[in-house]
């Protein structure tokens, strides 16, 4: 059984870090570090929903995921200079509305949108699981701050969501990737979760050799148990935040 | 226990054709219809490979996925117009993309490229599984003509890969899920595996609830089972193409 | 004078076939297949017309052309990828729309819009011309359903409308070219007629040397007989669905 | 029969007028007017191909058409701005570039390219058919003035290029459309020849009635003969020319 | 002290000329030539404002810049083509618009826009500076139509607005540089300014050595010079103009 | 005369703070605040050159500026999703690269480039000021690294460059103004300059009243005295780093 190149074991999260009311303008505003991984997550509270969900009584919930250019190893073209959006990033965009929206009721949220902007600032490995992590906390507070204005009633958050991202390498299954890493992985799997143990989302590609139903039963269990410490990490965050 | 709309079991697959040498300037060409889903998948051969990849010595297969404005129930833009391939587009062109990969030896291939062109002609549920499983035979009988011609040699397709989606519908399980269907489920799987029951690709979203472990080893039992039938499919098809 | 290379007379179509209800979705589907060249023409009816028509009780028809990669004997880009439509797939859209709206009256149709989709599955030469013809049979069969469902009321269609390719080769005149015919040909023109004898569009183009005065009589001469036997087959196939 | 707005017969041209060396940086550059119709056509010499053309010994021409933005009575949004070349624009660049290509042999131009810029200032109707007027008079100062510093040899403009636009109003063809007379026409028809009376390219449509065969044989019979006396505007103005 | 290359002294500008209603659709229309310099400047008066300004009962203006391709030495691709508008292009359509908002009471204008389009027909330097001198006549010349027809009250044009270029060579000021001084210059200096001698814009640029205080003082002494003059040739424009 | 909203002085600049070394992958980094605006300031040495300038055995150095969407008070689109770089950002990333290209000797840094991505974290005024003064720091900590490794000698960076906004106000004179104070300012200027007190660039803007010489005066004098003090912290910065 090899050893983890930062002497982590395989159960084991990198050092989490949510520092809540980052920046000043967004109604929730985080910096979500799963170790080098640095993720700056704003919720964005807007008084209109989408043209096509209109005079619906419902709000609607998305997301924006992007790298800075310089956020990697090696720089990047920003996607505005090539004039589009690239494949990955509407990706990780779709996946993280649709997380983000597993943890709020959208009718008592009213005809309003909340945006979750996830710019990451460095990236070390794990950006998407950090972004989704990070967002819940900052849309929990935008949601907080509208109850405390009193434009929203109770209950709007419905559950917790946090992700984490295993990988298995020599038949070995590891949480929380870095990059290093999930270079070397043969299956990359994404798994957001809710509190209570319901499945969002999993997503899971097999690079090189194909997994299997053994490999798979490991990595749920492993993730499920990291998800729980990120989801305390979250509540943490939320408490030590004054808005 | 709720009966499926047009009388299928629970586990039971729409009815599958894979009609071969559907077009004839292809490499490989299939139409590949699960039920009312019709998607035509082309495998065109290059003797090229994209820039970052050259003078490696190794090939390079990719996948293009995109829907005619009315395959479906109401009329969609073309993305030409828009200017732009939209983010489902691209997640689904880079899932093909992957599957395929995970069926072939890019080394033995050589320093050639081959595109699978997914072109879905009327749209009714899961047409992402289907151009999976029709690109995988579109591959199969463009690697054929390579090896009749004497262009590349044995044990270029290394293994068989096949996809359906599932979904879980009041905690039942469907296979196969058509448009009516899919629209109702709570959950929304698509699973990618190869003969041998190695898993490619998972990718799985609840919709509304959350879904359990329990109702994951089920969707992962029932799946298995339909990729089963699906290669049986496949095998027939390759039989049957005299090209 | 030189043979044609598959045994046609100069003055001979392709084997014309139009299949019609060839989608399930669109309110008119037909498959018009002039030799190998195959166009999927899909009619769309919608209860709202462009911005700069509302509100003047008329109707409006449009076209929109597009070849799928691998129509042709080597693969192209896909518009969407490259971001922009094309200047030929532009001219043939215009020239689409141009010509079934001669054959409509769009006063009778309402405040309504008819997209016609054509989509080139196989190319073989004469992709507009057969795009044209079987558009004309999508839009009648559309606009039959429409006066089944009580919406629409009498002569809505007011012409039957068809459209033929002619070359000039060697000083010889052919009707229908195939690719390999149209790569040859001196003078490439598309032809496009109502019942009747009257002209709605005439496009001719000198690729090498100019045309001359006899030279277009004798096309014309030849193109309206073409055409004739082109309505023939849109009747028949009009005749043949139920629906 | 009704008389034009302007006074003119029907076969009558308006006031042509090619102002030759109109910009100074140009290889060749004409202000082509057709009354209040006003192009300004630039000839650019490079000395290189398209990619496609590379290492083959042969020239290449291409025309850009574009009408600057208060060309007309409305002001129209420029297409940079909309982040795309219109369909129409692209449809008259494409027509620009076949017209001048029927003009010049390119193997003797070598392995250079000319671009051919049609802006136009000011539109009265008629605007590409003044474009090819005025380019092929640019293109032909261009290939002078390769030819004075002994670039190329001789011969290398083969043909003399122009053409004309007619329409049919109540039966009556008329030749040269203002925009006032455009609106009005049943059919519009463009007509490009060469010195000799060949035919390089027809492009008839029938915006309302279509047009019958005895119609389409006076409108050739009267653009011919306009298109004679365009030529002697375009060599009186190769001869005024002293660059 | 080094000689102009074309005789000029370092206070003098070119050849100026203002041709009014140079196109006859624009509200107003000059030809502002400086020099080899000549830029289109079209005045588009427009029944509308901005979505963002609307119902506030007040004005817009703004400018759009081009360049033709060919009007520079070497052909440049043109912007359309490229799919979207160039920095520089940018730059200058918003300095234009700043420039001519200082000039008008928009209050006044009332809730309507007028678009500034500068196209360059012939670049020679100083396009920037030609444009914003020409656009202010063009703009007076449509505010006078309307207030000739009586839409519009007196005092809408509140001042008049001119601007030059100036440069700083071998530490010696220069006035309207043409493009090949542009090219040797340390810095490039362009000044807007009112009638009275205040200041609109300054936008300086060292391009090598940077500038010093006494040099600044220099040029802006000498420009405000040069702008006097080229007021002077503003009103003489307007004065000659019968529109 | 009126006191400023914070109780500054008129020429006092905000707290200043040049955080070094603030990510990990750039080859120089900080986060450069004024005040509450601040700016992520990323340098990352490529060893390559853009196309147009291979082979001359020099370098090049570029700016890139972005605003998060989030950084603002509202929520701007990102330009990514709009396909396109809006004005603004261009004519910033233009201003940045031609600031710091007045600060290096390019024959010295060799074939190689510098590309300062400057993305404001969260905006309050003075962006482009913050932007131009952290991004000298990066690229002096970028070549110093460069040097470190013996890739690159002595003298590279020739001088130091910063950059402050000023702005008038009812006729008096404040430094670096906050969002607040930048919305009500009449003139909005930025200057930036060497060591030394050479200038490098110098936009002005008047955007109610013009301003005056005696203004512009004062306007240099007070923001020569800023930048000597932005000058002090950037030194401080570069010493503070041990990279």
């Amino acid at each position: 059984m090899s050893a983890r190149p930062d002497g982590r074991t395989p159960r084991q999260l990198r050092p989490i870090e949510i520092i809540q009311d980052y920046t000043k303008w967004a109604e929730g505003s985080v910096l979500c570090c799963f170790g080098d991984t640095k993720v700056l997550c704003n919720a964005t509270v807007e008084e209109r929903v989408p043209g096509w969900m209109r005079d619906q009584g419902t709000g609607w919930v998305t997301g924006e995921y992007e790298m800075l250019p310089r956020a990697t190893d090696r720089r990047s073209q920003r996607e505005a200079r090539q004039g589009r959006v690239g494949g990955r990033t509407h990706e990780i965009s779709r996946l993280l509305g649709r997380s983000l929206r597993a943890a709020i009721d959208l009718k008592r949220l009213g005809e309003r949108s909340i945006t979750l902007d996830c710019d990451v600032i460095q990236a070390d490995g794990g950006t998407r699981t950090a972004s989704i992590t990070g967002a819940w906390v900052a849309m929990a507070l935008a949601v907080r701050r509208l109850q405390k204005q009193g434009i929203i009633g109770r209950d709007v958050i419905t559950r917790q969501v946090a992700a984490v991202s295993l990988g298995v390498l020599d038949g070995e299954v590891w949480l929380d990737l870095d990059y290093a890493e999930d270079q070397k992985a043969d299956t990359d799997l994404n798994l957001v979760m809710v509190d209570g143990g319901g499945i969002v989302e999993i997503q899971g590609t097999a690079e090189g050799v194909p997994f299997t139903r053994p490999e798979l039963t490991e990595i749920l269990d492993i993730g499920a148990e990291g998800i729980q410490t990120l989801m305390q990490h979250q509540r943490d965050a939320l408490a030590g935040s004054d808005r």
